[in-house]
């Protein structure tokens, strides 16, 4: 276990801290933790916009309710900017550096909501009420726009330097964000049985993936890491993401409503064509005979167990899950390549671990 | 005339300077130039898009047709980026070395162009059908997250010493853009009596003030410029912007519609709060209250000629022109400001008069 010299045993190194972290424990830590060190920058960030647009970005951030008045809200998980600041300590950096570039990685993450929830039609996010349906498409679009301005504003202004680097790999990770968002429009509007599993993944990558992987990769580059180790950061958020996404999927499906905040079955009522359930029509089962059917009909209530029933029963579960965790070992070997002390990846592994673990 | 010890003198000569460019000639060629300068580092950064988004944005420009054929389209009068390359020049810096910069403000244009057309529900736009009526609102939306997104990367990736100044620089500006739709959006949904000149003013100057502003200021910053100068560069783009503004607004009342590419009498059949009504509403004349009462009611195909003479005999043609005569002699004691040289402001002030000198 001493013995560092082949790839393989620092993967089992670092796979068994990796373990150590399990129970999610120190990762609720370190979310806490983030949380506290980025909203202040974070706060500063959006005080410093003209009213109209603080006032949604505050509503959004459930900073405050839609009358402007103070609300103690839930401003999301923080794990993009947790990633951003144990990528850093991974490399040796010091996070407390790194702060606005995490802050940036934040407003970019909640601008993609903004826009994505005018798009999707989406009602509610956070357990509450989206900012398009309170303050309009138009300022929703507006709101977000400045949100991605924000961000770049944050490392352009930001004397760090890794700062230049960083606001190009973010503007670049934002590009792919829109062609992620694309393809999964595109793919909602095709018939289940025109739908590829390889498509699902690559559109998963790039909605989900790019930017977990370039929040490590940011958290890299303000550690002044080197070309491959900032590529081996990025690999391990864009794997560890695809499981994010995959156990997301899961949960959409099989998610206890009471923790989810969504009602049971959302993605199936609303006929997504989650990765579970495209794996389950692609397995050529008896089972994925009958959810094709299931799915070329109208959703009834009853109905939805049915469907649950039969991608469970066609394997589409199974082959989640065990994606998922295909996913995480490929993580884990992309940040073995990078971190050469395993004992300071721990933070990376205790997040990667805990999105990959969780239930709601 | 050779005396410049005095910033009255200093005016007088560049005034002078600019009446020699009154035939608009001179600016014609500069805008063709910064075409032929910025075209090409447009159209690779464009090219470096993902399919999806590439599409859309050649559709935009004008370079391609819907279907994806090459299009010899028209991308816009190039002013933005005129006005870094000539502010460049006025301050005694390089032009060549401010491309990507350049490139960089007429992407961001373009990113407000494609959101303002979906929020105004817009249906043409340089004489095409707009990109959200060919693609849809969620893909025009995306086209232009993409295109902010790629304005940033290139300054990031430039490593010219002005360019982090400058990208800091454009991103607030976006936010004022953001700040500027958003209350024009406000405006527009007032009743006419409750909306001032002040407001409209000032909603014009966030609208497009702003961005025309920026374009020099980063012109200024690729010079080397310090503080002072690049301010006094921004103001001479706002007020030229806003000069800009109001001629814009007299087209969209009495332009030619075989020369704009619009319907006559535009903004009065939408009963927009433009510059010369507002200021016509406000007059306290007895065609005031005419007026008034004729945007209160649905507007008719005679009708129109009716509001259009009463914003006439209201004054607010005669404001508008007067006004934007006022704003350009603001521009220009302000560029004083800050050229040692007044025979270098010569392209600034050529595209200035241009601007405000146009009849479509």
């Amino acid at each position: 276990m001493t013995d560092t010299t082949t790839d393989t045993v620092g993967v089992v190194d670092v796979r068994a801290r990796a373990e150590s972290f399990g129970d999610g424990h120190e990762a609720a830590e370190i979310l806490a933790s983030a949380r506290l060190c980025v909203d202040p920058e974070l706060r500063r960030a959006i005080d410093s916009l003209p009213g109209s647009m603080r006032r949604i970005a505050l509503y959004h951030f459930g900073w405050e309710h839609a009358d402007g008045t103070p609300a103690a809200g839930h401003a999301g998980k923080a794990i993009r900017p947790a990633l951003v600041l144990a990528a850093v300590r991974a490399l040796g950096g010091e996070p407390a550096m790194a702060v606005r570039a995490a802050a940036a990685v934040e407003l970019t993450h909640n601008f993609t909501l903004l826009h994505d929830d005018v798009m999707d039609r989406d009602t509610t996010r956070r357990h509450r009420p989206t900012a398009w349906t309170v303050f309009g498409d138009s300022d929703a679009i507006l709101a977000g726009d400045a949100l991605q301005a924000l961000a770049q504003r944050l490392l352009a202004e930001d004397p760090h330097p890794g700062a230049s680097a960083a606001a190009a790999r973010l503007a670049a990770c934002v590009v792919e964000l829109c062609a992620g968002q694309h393809a999964d429009g595109v793919l909602e509007r095709r018939r289940p049985d025109e739908v590829t599993l390889e498509e699902c993944l690559a559109m998963a990558e790039a909605k989900t993936g790019a930017l977990l992987g370039c929040a490590c990769a940011l958290g890299a580059l303000y550690a002044g890491a080197g070309r491959e180790e900032v590529d081996a950061l990025d690999a391990f958020g864009r794997e560890a993401g695809l499981a994010f996404q995959l156990i997301d999927d899961v949960i959409g499906i099989w998610g206890d409503p009471g923790r989810t905040g969504k009602p049971a079955r959302a993605d199936l009522a609303a006929r997504k064509k989650s990765l579970p359930v495209v794996a389950a029509l692609a397995s050529g089962t008896p089972a994925s005979v009958e959810l094709a059917a299931l799915y070329a009909g109208v959703p009834g209530e009853g109905d939805l167990e049915r469907v649950a029933g039969a991608v469970e029963r066609a394997g589409g579960r199974d082959w989640a899950q065990g994606h998922a965790a295909d996913r995480m070992s490929r993580a884990i070997g992309q940040l073995a390549r990078a971190v050469p002390v395993p004992e300071s990846a721990g933070g990376l592994l205790a997040l990667a671990e805990f999105v990959t673990r969780r239930t709601h």
